[in-house]
């Protein structure tokens, strides 16, 4: 699994104050903290007003990078956005994100062609999130196959079907998995991605939704998860879901984890 | 979700010795929580020496009968003993078990026959559990079909495909769900059922996997569980693992339990 660290986010109230008062020392500490929790890649999206949204990345960018050695997630609604910041990663990352929604292709495809750089893919497109399935992986088709255009192969797309709230959509997860499942039929290179809040909305203890969601997403076979590493039940929840799916042989990572005191009863609720 | 509460079982320590001890309030009180949190069935279960077996199950299926309004599951490893004690259940529950060990079937299918009791049927035989699906299938096939001929239902067997240790099959998960599909494919009506605690043995934390492994295989279809249900974070997987998996409309029962106090943080671990 590969885990990208979603807490430098620009939304989340305590970074949000971080960013305004420009306390280097808060970032710094949650980058090192989801490095050392088992993170990849380190989000960084700034969450700010349009007009400071660049400066605030780059500065976020700096202090990331500084302070840690894994690449960046660079995350962002505005492609014009991730265009301008880009230069200053110091090593390829991934892109966060591109969609049909508007140019956002034609924007980033390019920008990443021919270099390492990977790029996750939203399933929606100017009408927002279709409720059905075929139409998920019809565009999930599109964002491949204009990737192609510019050289870019399908192991460099994380497609994410965009699981909804089950409140809103009992069948939200189910449609996950028939969507994940029908972009792995087509492209059976490109990975599939999620965050693991969303399908708890407007739901009480979210935590165990989250959980469920990630051990069914892990077992169908999900490839990475924007998520919070330093989350101990959730990193539990992950190292266990991939003992059960047949994909850590011998369960070595799992007894790892656990030896090392990385998963195991949690230490607070 | 059928949960059959497996706390009354000789083979467990505490268990034994207020078996030893005569101890009845401690039955009694297995008993009653169990029924409380939520069981539907009452698993009992001697684990004593065979030449006692039949009067320690009479001693406790006559405690827990007094003690709460659910019905029983039976539970031996001997057909036999089962016959002998089956006239002291007052209403119908369930058989545990039979399998194509012997002649299971022919003594306790008779026994059921023209009655509304149900029964567990292991996908085991001569040989022991088979390791390949197929097998498995085949074995849970000849189970329903031999039913048939005493007028036994698929909708009053639960087919157990017996799950193994992940420390000794990595696939034992994977095999387990793919046992279930093709089980539910040939018989829709036919219930499959579970124990939680196997697929972990030999490995630390072991609630972990079993919780994840609940959530998979309820996700899978599962309709019943062998199961401690005084357990809170095993009822909170299971519940939200029935809301993930859009059986549980606009989830209310989770919404319940979470007000009912019945899910939520735990209290231990």
């Amino acid at each position: 699994m590969i885990i990208i660290g979603e807490k430098i986010n620009g939304t989340i109230p305590s970074v949000r104050k971080a960013i305004e008062e420009k306390d280097e020392a808060f970032i710094r500490e949650l980058a090192v903290k989801q490095a050392e929790a088992g993170a990849d890649y380190i989000d960084v999206c700034a969450g700010t007003a349009p007009e400071v949204e660049e400066e605030t990345l780059k500065w976020l960018m700096e202090i990331v990078q500084d302070a840690v050695d894994k690449p960046l997630c660079i995350d962002s609604p505005n492609p014009r956005t991730i265009e301008k910041v880009f230069k200053y990663a110091r090593k390829p990352g991934i892109i966060n994100s591109v969609s049909e929604e508007k140019n956002k292709c034609e924007i980033l495809y390019p920008l990443i062609q021919g270099t390492e750089w990977q790029v996750i893919g939203l399933t929606c497109d100017n009408d927002g999130i279709p409720s059905d399935v075929e139409k998920r992986i019809s565009i999930a088709k599109i964002l491949v196959e204009k990737a192609d255009k510019y050289g870019i192969s399908p192991d460099r797309i994380h497609i994410d079907p965009l699981v909804i709230a089950l409140a809103t959509d009992n069948d939200a997860v189910r449609k996950f998995v028939e969507a994940l499942e029908g972009i792995k039929k087509m492209f059976p290179n490109v990975k599939i991605t999620s965050g693991l809040s969303n399908v708890s909305f407007g739901l009480p203890y979210r935590k165990a939704l989250n959980q469920v969601f990630l051990t069914v997403a892990v077992f169908a076979g999900m490839d990475s998860a924007i998520m919070d590493p330093t989350n101990r039940d959730m990193m539990t929840a992950l190292y266990a879901a991939e003992a059960i799916s047949g994909k850590d042989r011998f369960c070595r990572k799992y007894l790892n984890a656990y030896r090392k005191g990385i998963i195991g009863p949690a230490k607070e609720h």
